[in-house]
């Protein structure tokens, strides 16, 4: 995963580039599959879901004050009031907003339209706008940063609004929120009389990014970075604020606000540390400000976490953030399997952070990442059906592991579909002389690249296979770069350009391919990449993974499952040299299927606990899946580091 | 461990097997040198501990009222007030009572006689004696038996004054104790007006068998079934106690009553649930009990829940309770390595509970647990120069783990160097017409077997090497039957009598020796253990431990530390082949180190976090030490289970 050893310094550094928009890239294939999922299911059970629990009944001041209806209780795994409703009921409605654009569907955009009006109404007259601060907790906003949430859901308020003007063309949304952003940065900021305050859960940065430049207003640009800059400064301002509460800071739950990456400067920060989400979040952000502005003074932090978490700290299958009780970090190398929390938003957030890493230019250090998190960490997170989601994301299971339905902290849901519905514009960057292809897909995409129109097709059966075909179709003649990734997992790959062969070593840089030319529409570029099976070993530090290897195709991490191969999984023993045949599973969206001959272990007493004799071992064949497509067949054990000997 | 498929029927199910007392059995070898320094250091400094806790200032009414001085606090992890003071407290006296015994020390004997004359102060006039509910909650008494140890405290005391008794000859503390045990007795039992309550932390029901013993009062044994009977009956004694506190039993803390083994009445239980100390010490005071009373009732759920422990939720080490959050048992085969809690009081507590299981006559399975636990999971928990203590008893570590010099909750410290110090009432066990010798060590015991005294002298230098001789001196010659424990690790045994050799296998049974005759003094046996080195298998069940080896010789479970091997212990990977070297280690005491040929993995890039290159294999020697002697060096790595190949 490391190939990549140094920062990129194949694009200038003030190289700015941006993610298309929903509404320009039309994905199918693969990904499109499970968008139309999404779009005709996930969508609606979602909203379901959301106003079943009663978050509408929240937001509408003309529906009944419904107060504190269901406390936290131990037991109740299904549903409570939280005060971060605000932020599921935006990325649900985000999710709809990209349903919408991949589908027409008159009943979910009356529903959407017919929310956007209950937050018309919540909306207060000077813009604020929070539903547990304007309906449960009245008279308390802007007192516990830290610990409650608020701008955090403002930011998801806020890209819930971009999503819905760029998939619908609609404004209201997006003036509802830029309303409340002007609210907030009259509240904050450096001036007298302002706070100088920042979220406990970072996520209004990249949102005020995001509705910056959909509005094309600086101003929620300098809001982000005001954020950015003050947090973790000293004196802390959440001990102040806690005072100001009564409370005693040292009274702070989780003891050290490295919970939330504010116990010094962002600038400072060089370990990723704390809440695994929040942590991505802000990376994310500091990375979107970083692009922003050209601020080359918060790219050493940025270089020093990235390589703090992709050097010692990521799961293979891209998630992160080992322990259930901070939902975060611990202590290098800690990457237990059976117990991995790896929740689902900490792979989303990875995708989010990789995808900004990418504003200043291509490098295969944060493509590959972003591929591996989206594709492994993060898409197992959701059901095939589109209807359950997992949280947590062990590498190991006993078979008790399963999908929810939906969740107390109802956060992972639509924050992984969101993701797979937009995964369009993960897949592009676009500055002002290049075009960079992030992650293959069967895709159109419609860019504009020096002034220019461009129509970007991608043909691609992509992971299954590792041909894609990229053809382009600029409006006129133009010369720009077309920056193509070279998966880092691609031992070997082949280029063509209109059909000829082309060498690629001199073309590329920092993991990716650079063809510069005047492109004319017609133009098509072949890659084909070695899909051969990879056995990963990890690094001796990590002990648990020891004696074993996880199996790779492409960006696809693979796993055993009893359902093809009984239970007691780590019985089975791979051989170094075993060779692979590939079968495509019908029931599981057609996914690939590695088969191979192996060994299994065959024990004489199976009651007994501890033996002196050693067990037998029986030849058997050994089947694996991807770990994305993982308990969506019969319940059983899971495996992602399997034995290998010899 | 499991080579005695089915409960013993060797001996009549009438048989009564007692353990002498201390004062009976004089240890030296390896356990007298360890009894050695608990008695010169490890007393002492017990009780130096609790006397700087401030144990004495709250026990002693001549002393101010230290009320609730140290208030537990999250962070401080050395000291704070408990309400269970007494218990440990009572062990620490206990330890010193036995190092009493093991050599006069007149300083430390009237210390201990000041705090004896202290709890003498405090007993109140109704016999009653807690220094919690006396001197920090008073007006309290008998109202939260769930949560508040008071008659676990009981226990302790009682536990302590049958030691001293025993190792000094004097009654004042046991009459005190008896006066106690004469009180409980009048508040709880099934009369009306008696409550029916019992401890939410079993530990007086071994504890009234122990004083039942001592002082022959029939009464007390009549107490401790009294506990046993009611423990777990319908409607629960702790929801109509909460109640009457006002309290709502759903909020019980956690959650189940499973958590103390009251979840059901005892007879009816089969699976070990719930905190590992509370489980065996209930088990001990049951099989004490069905020993007392030849209750065969108590046998099936007895027998049930041994095989449960020892078939599905016992580590190698004869550790249990994997789980840091309950201390206790989580589901079967759930042993994790590297954050297992097993709790040093746990593996004491498996060594009660094994004893008494051999109450109703020598069985292998006890004997060979009580001894696993014994000199691994328990001993470890002692440092060598008897100055520090485990809490947890990880099978692995990265080089963190380190013993305490004491804990928040001390009750680990005296409870392992009780053990130790009076580990020779556990190697025999005496009915009318058998001495049974369950553990080998260098001792001299005076015992009576059907009216006669027999001096029985084991000379040894087990557990580094196999042979022992028992020499018996009967005061007239004597019929009895002398058993003598196989242990089951042992894959080869010679017998002599007086020089003879004897084939063993007609005199086997249930994993014991069993000689009967006429026995005059000077009859000796020779026996001879194969002390192999064994490398034992997990069960495919126990997924972490799959493609390792645990290594033993003898009853010692060996482990690789980093001092010996360098770090990244997980990169040895041993030969099935490969044999061993012994070297006695003298910084260890004499401890017999295992060397052997094997290899070690070595990366080409150890930053990298995955790789597709295997690791190359270097040849490498391969030292292991006791796991009982590690972390008495150069911290570091250390590891149970090794990798294996082949």
């Amino acid at each position: 995963m490391n190939q990549y050893q140094s920062a990129s310094t194949a694009t200038p550094a003030q190289a700015k580039f941006r993610p298309p928009t929903v509404d320009q890239v039309r994905v199918e294939g693969f990904f499109g599959t499970r968008i139309d999922t999404i779009a005709t299911v996930t969508a609606h059970t979602l909203l379901d879901r959301c106003e079943q629990a009663g978050m509408l009944d929240q937001v509408d001041p003309d529906r009944p004050n419904p107060g504190l209806r269901i406390p936290f209780q131990a037991g109740n795994a299904t549903v409570s009031t939280q005060m971060f409703w605000d932020s599921d009921f935006g990325k649900s409605i985000e999710t709809a907003a990209y349903a919408l654009f991949r589908k027409p569907d008159p009943v979910l955009e009356a529903r959407v339209d017919a929310i956007v009006e209950a937050y018309a109404r919540l909306q207060d007259d000077d813009g604020y706008l929070n539903s547990w601060y304007q309906r449960i907790e009245p008279g308390k906003r802007w007192s516990n940063l830290r610990d409650c949430h608020e701008l955090y859901d403002a930011g998801h308020l806020m890209e819930r609004a971009v999503a819905y003007f760029h998939a619908t063309g609609k404004r209201r949304l997006l003036d509802i929120m830029a309303r409340y952003a002007d609210h907030i940065a009259t509240v904050f900021g450096p001036n007298p009389g302002q706070r100088r305050g920042y979220c406990g859960h970072p996520e209004i940065e990249l949102a005020l990014v995001k509705l910056g430049r959909a509005t094309g207003e600086q101003r929620y640009l300098d809001l982000a970075r005001f954020f950015i800059d003050e947090r973790g400064a000293q004196p802390s301002f959440y001990d102040a604020e806690a005072r100001a509460r009564g409370q005693d800071p040292v009274d702070y739950h989780f003891g050290t606000y490295q919970y939330m990456q504010a116990h010094e400067p962002v600038r400072e920060q060089r370990h990723v540390v704390g809440h695994a989400v929040r942590a991505a979040y802000l990376y994310a952000g500091m990375a979107d400000v970083s692009t922003e502005f050209g601020d080359a003074t918060l790219r050493p932090a940025l270089e020093a976490l990235w390589d703090h978490l992709t050097q010692k700290n990521l799961y293979v299958t891209g998630g992160f953030g080992p322990s259930a009780q901070n939902e975060g970090l611990t202590f290098d190398y800690d990457l237990p399997n059976e117990t991995a929390y790896a929740e689902t938003c900490a792979a989303v957030a990875l995708v989010f952070w990789a995808s900004r890493m990418l504003g200043l230019g291509a490098d295969g250090r944060y493509g590959d990442v972003m591929e591996r998190a989206l594709y492994n960490g993060a898409l197992a997170g959701l059901s095939l059906d589109g209807t359950r989601f997992f949280y947590e994301n062990p590498l190991e299971s006993r078979g008790a592991h399963h999908r929810w339905t939906w969740h107390r902290c109802p956060c992972c849901p639509p924050n992984i579909a969101r993701l797979v519905a937009s995964v369009g514009t993960y897949a592009y960057g676009v500055s002002d002389d290049t075009v960079a292809v992030h992650l293959y897909c069967e895709s159109v995409a419609d860019l504009v690249v020096g002034g220019t129109a461009l129509r970007l097709r991608q043909a691609t059966r992509y992971p299954a296979e590792g041909e894609v075909t990229v053809k382009l179709e600029p409006a006129t003649p133009s010369d720009f770069t077309l920056s193509l990734r070279l998966p880092g997992w691609a031992q070997s790959v082949t280029l063509r350009l209109n059909g000829e062969p082309v060498e690629t070593l001199a073309l590329t840089a920092q993991g990716y391919l650079h063809l510069r030319r005047c492109w004319t529409a017609g133009d098509r570029v072949d890659l084909s990449f070695d899909m051969s099976v990879r056995r990963l070993h990890a690094n001796p530090r990590i002990g648990v993974d020891q004696g074993r290897v996880a199996l790779m195709r492409g960006p696809l991490v693979y796993c055993l499952e009893g359902a093809d191969n009984g239970n007691t999984l780590n019985a089975v023993i791979l051989s170094p040299n075993s060779s692979f045949r590939c079968e495509a599973v019908a029931e599981l969206g057609d996914a690939v299927m590695l088969v191979t001959e192996s060994v299994r272990e065959v024990t004489a007493d199976p009651r007994a606990l501890y033996t002196v004799a050693a067990p037998e071992r029986a030849p058997t064949a050994t089947r694996a899946v991807p770990y994305y497509a993982w308990d969506n067949r019969a319940p059983g054990e899971m495996l992602v580091w399997v034995r290998q000997e010899g």
